[in-house]
């Protein structure tokens, strides 16, 4: 089968590869909508999680199922299924303890492109096929469906671990496409004021469709500086990092409110430490809370969160600036994703 | 001063009565608007809260400030402030362990129209005016802040009580005032599906203003039977009881999902016993979690459901039907409550 | 292989039947330690899960591995390993939920003795070996280890339903082994005063050793009135109950607090309806919180609770008062479990 | 009156000044036993909480009622009090949110020594009676209650910010008397290994009594290193850090496993920033938790905790190293603390 794949650090390239071997309670499926991220571009051109030989790309899209395991129940060869980009062992002790993304080890249970080949491809393979793939509904398009492997549930799990509250004022530091999610999800959680951090009038107008309702431009001086005038010096009581680098941290704890919470869901692809200041973390004593991880995944969440958009809660046509038609376009989209042209949020490619 | 009061079960009229005096923490305020409640109801004409002898009523409104007590520091004679049904005693016991609507024992953070005077009246006392009044914005008229006192913080705290989750089918039984404003909480959490329980057209078509998504009738046949055809046996994730009976509990059980919670703002009135069935609570072991509770009132809770009606995320218009002017049509207001004509949601007089 | 089985409701016997077959992620185990439960007398003469044909009975002990399916990564035969008795399909959406024991129903985590033959058999199955055991730490006696199955982390989970707090004064109803558990649960937890509800001297005797620190016994009255006078009529913080039938919801919502919690770990065997009373459970605003459940099960779980009896916080020599040598004297101890000698508290056979 | 003050940074004296004045909510209490805290020592010779003029020092203290104010309710001149050293504001919004401490701003709870002048005076003063003093129990020597003011609430914050569960691993760094309260707060929440920090031969005895099972001694290499190398590189589930200074943080999250909760109670008296490596931080993706505050205070807490003490669980004598009589011994007692002697964990002084 062919696949587009990381060659190795800095380089990409088509190849052709054996099509994965489907185990007892798993599934193999052909894509029907793939879609470039962000990570993908850290992967291959950043190195970001270290050297990969010919490694197909992909980690998010949907699909249709091609073959499945013996012991597989809830999918047979036909059925249009969402895909999680985190595909979890849901047996292993870290998902017992509630936390599926980290099953055998930190961050594991992100296997696309990551320890074994990616999506885009003829073919791929899911590990645990009931536990982890979901029935497409007809009312969500393909296009659509793609944008629930990673952007949605990452922007909303920035929510979550920021704990967001009824009426709360809440603070989102950076509009990419997971940005947007994470003020979808803290409008239908209950925030009352959405701050958010960016500059790019296509993000701006999206992230007022999505709820944001006040803008930041870092340009114009620090976050924190800009958060505390407009809150009359109280901060924010939640915040969720969706975007900058290891020196955010230090401009999220100096704009949080005391028994805040910061959610950070932004990768953090260079930098040797995280620092935050001591005086404004209350020397040690000022419950402002630290909090970050890489979404759940599986299929439960999955599910749950295509709920939203098949009642109307959520409308994800907004992400998608760009569309292709034809899975040979999937290295032009990964290029628009490293390029990131002024005018776009998400492509995607649908075959 | 004047004030309209119960002047025993089953008998309400206009008294005079002295002006009250305000202690070292406390203000005086005079109404701007009020609204009548169904406890006002039960109060009078069940006994719902035993006997009370000339007592005023009144626990929904927001007014103007005309004196406050010398160690008061946020608020001064002519602020328009909005008021909590609920105004705990702060440093209570039970407030510190985070109840404070049961400060001082169980409910007694309800004190209005049940342990002191009401608002219907020319004057009435906040106890703690820095804990229990909040600022009333220029954004949000007076007859809707009404609404913040009681119908807002009840129906929002049954889906806090609920626990509502991102994708979360939740079934709301009752759609009065409250049950509305549960509907508008639940979708504000985060919920997909929104099962409506509720038969009169206006309230109806206000739910699904706030977003109910599907409609059950009692009269159909038993509320949990038509969830589970709804639900393909599943049940649902999250139940908000606003209304019915002792008898509604029941219904309730049947109708959940096992690891699923009901969050119970319906005020009991009548019945001895709450009985739910054993087997459908899994005989003892069927994480069906129960959970019934007062809202908790005070100042932060006021401001924080405030925010989201200045934002423009919660929209209060719907909720009332009927408008008076003049201080003197509280009593019709409050008959209208009693009879319940079928265009009715909520009266409100404005002064 | 021989097992000792319900043959039908109301009749038990020694049986043959084939050796139970090894899926790809399974394991068949022979018992080192067996343990009757309570449950198998309801399964057998109440006819509690309804009519079985020739089902092996047993869901606590531990056992040695004699067969692995070809994907079982971290045990092999002759490995000693403790067993759940809920033994859940970790990858359901249920357990994705949290909610491991409602794996494929409510109540389907719990298979042994219920969905499939149990441990009193020569051999015997388990689902997602790696998932579902957990090596035996040779600290451990296998008598000691059988008590991990069932009494310890159905005790425990009592204490973590009722959410006990540090200083809290906590009422543990009914102190057999699972409530023994759940006073030792208690105290382990950080409470303060420990009311246990009991009158058999071993029982109230064991009860001490693990941290009761008063003792009510029903036959002086109401449960909820000795409380009360206990508590300056405040009640108690948190409530489990370990024992009692279908009456005994009432008398724990009068002895409890408003704020307080109720976890619920008796299985209820008989009766229609739970009922509470009205009044006391503040008219369904009082924040007295019901909750009842199955104890999760699987690897992490027992784990996690072996941890406590390898350091020695957790000794489980108390509960065992009988012990048996040879597979044999199962029927003898399930007979005793059955009678219900006053000088007995668990009997335990090991093989 | 007399009190023992810093007259400015670096020095201390004995100054007279007026008795401070009483409330009508507030009380006047005289010492029956006082504690010097390593915080009095950062305030007088590091400048922590930068200049003060002639502040009496103190905040660790029981004590006898001389005056209340006319609206105190549960207090009278003669009662013999516990004294929290964190005195909230109970209806500040800070406190209404669930952060007592910072009510009226970050870490603002804490007055004593701090906004106001302390307990080491003839005099001193209590805000808000009813919230914020307790009973004395017979049972509690005076000396032992002085312990309850901010040791034992603090390390058991430490314990409830890092959210220890039952069986888990648990990193205490610091074993002083804050750190040591933390090991028994550990033991008491249900932990089963804990792992101490610490070399001081006294401390490491008092650990042991406390229920720590290993030790560290951060001289044999990186803490880090140690834990992993004792938890088959693992990490531990829970860390509480009660010692060290702005570098520890670093240690922690190496230690740490993802989905493990790191819960801070030490004064970060100096240095700019708090940092931590990106790389075992998962990238921004690990789910290590970040947590760090100062003890709730006030008068629920106090009574909890001194809850412990009266059942037994918690023994405060192996706290106390050093016991001097007279108020004249106070300023002895705080020079010990500024010198640490080995043998010396906590003196105290009675009256």
């Amino acid at each position: 089968m062919k696949g587009f794949a990381m060659v190795k650090i800095g380089e990409t390239g088509w190849i052709e590869k054996e099509r994965p071997e489907c185990g007892p309670y798993d599934a193999i499926c052909k894509p029907l909508a793939l879609a470039p991220c962000t990570s993908d571009v850290h992967t291959v051109w950043e190195g970001a999680i270290g050297e990969r030989d010919n490694m197909i790309l992909g980690h998010e899209g949907c699909g249709e199922v091609v073959e499945v395991g013996a012991y597989v129940k809830d999918f047979k060869p036909g059925d249009r299924v969402m895909i999680p980009a985190i595909t979890p062992d849901w047996s292993s002790l870290e998902a017992q303890a509630g936390f599926p993304m980290h099953s055998g080890g930190m961050l594991a249970g992100w296997k696309f492109s990551n320890f074994k080949d990616g999506m885009f491809a003829d073919f791929f393979h899911i590990n645990d096929a009931d536990g982890n793939l979901a029935h497409l509904p007809d009312s969500i398009p393909p296009e659509e469906a793609s944008m629930l492997s990673d952007m949605v549930p990452t922007g909303f799990h920035g929510v979550e671990l920021a704990d967001v509250q009824f009426g709360d004022d809440v603070l989102v530091i950076g509009i990419g496409p997971v940005g947007l999610m994470a003020v979808a999800a803290a409008a239908l959680r209950g925030a009352a004021r959405i701050i958010a951090v960016g500059s790019r009038p296509i993000c701006v107008e999206a992230a007022k469709f999505y709820g944001a309702t006040d803008f930041i431009n870092y340009k114009d001086g620090p976050i924190s500086k800009q958060v505390l005038e407009m809150t009359n010096g109280k901060g924010a009581d939640r915040i969720v990092i969706a975007g900058g680098n290891v020196g955010t941290m230090d401009e999220a704890i100096r704009a949080l409110k005391p028994g805040g919470q910061i959610g950070n869901i932004n990768y953090l692809g260079q930098g040797d430490n995280v620092c935050f200041p001591r005086i404004e973390w209350g020397a040690g004593m000022g419950h402002k809370h630290i909090v970050g991880g890489l979404t759940p995944g599986g299929r439960l969440r999955i599910e749950k969160l295509a709920n939203l958009v098949s009642t109307g809660r959520l409308d994800l046509s907004k992400l998608i600036t760009h569309r292709f038609q034809g899975f040979e376009h999937i290295e032009e989209a990964l290029m628009m994703m490293k390029d990131k042209p002024r005018d776009m949020i998400k492509p995607v490619v649908t075959i």
